[in-house]
């Protein structure tokens, strides 16, 4: 038994082995990081996606459950689900106001002004 | 017992009662639907998120639950946050777009032409 267990250990009250799969990602001095995937996902579900990747992802596999833990915890409804949905808003609105000025701009200048001036288009 | 449980239940192999937190959500005719949250948040994960919801969000809790397992499943590092991380980059040209172009008119055109056109600037 490690003398310092990480979070998910001291959150799970067991011993931390030295090869204990959350040890690297869920370090004891951030308890809510643990807190957070454990109430959304659990523990189980956790360990077996960060098992089934090879080591080099698990870091950000950890880090992305975090992301989506903190955001269904913050929005029961919709959580991570509603940032796309947002997202996917306001990239429409972008795209549809980028549309309407490339579209005036090209009724209305002259295409060596296009040239010069290299807009995106 | 119900004679035709749902699709929880049916994977849980238990009985399905009257009152199934996740009967009108996973319909016995959709095994895949409850399969996906099952394998990433797992059931009594999901069944808690659900009761603790009003009835009338429940539905929508379902969907946006099913849809962060499906991302998940399809990408186990980045899940529904890899999709975030999209967006936000498409988001960040297509500004990035529009903040050019808008110079660029502000500093080329009359001002009486982006009245006249209403541009949304």
């Amino acid at each position: 038994m490690n003398s310092s267990r990480c979070a998910a250990c001291k959150h799970l009250r067991r011993r931390c082995p030295s090869d204990c799969i959350f040890a690297p990602y869920f370090p004891s001095n951030n308890p809510r990081r643990f807190a957070y995937v454990h109430k959304i996902f659990g523990a189980s579900n956790v360990g077996k996606i960060l098992q089934d990747l090879p080591v080099s992802y698990r870091g950000e596999a950890a880090n992305t459950l975090c992301y989506e833990a903190y955001c269904r915890i913050k929005d029961p409804v919709y959580g991570c689900a509603g940032i796309v949905d947002q997202l996917n808003e306001q990239l429409k609105v972008a795209e549809y106001q980028l549309a309407t000025i490339k579209a005036a701009i090209t009724t209305t200048l002259q295409p060596s002004y296009l040239l010069d001036q290299s807009l995106p288009m």
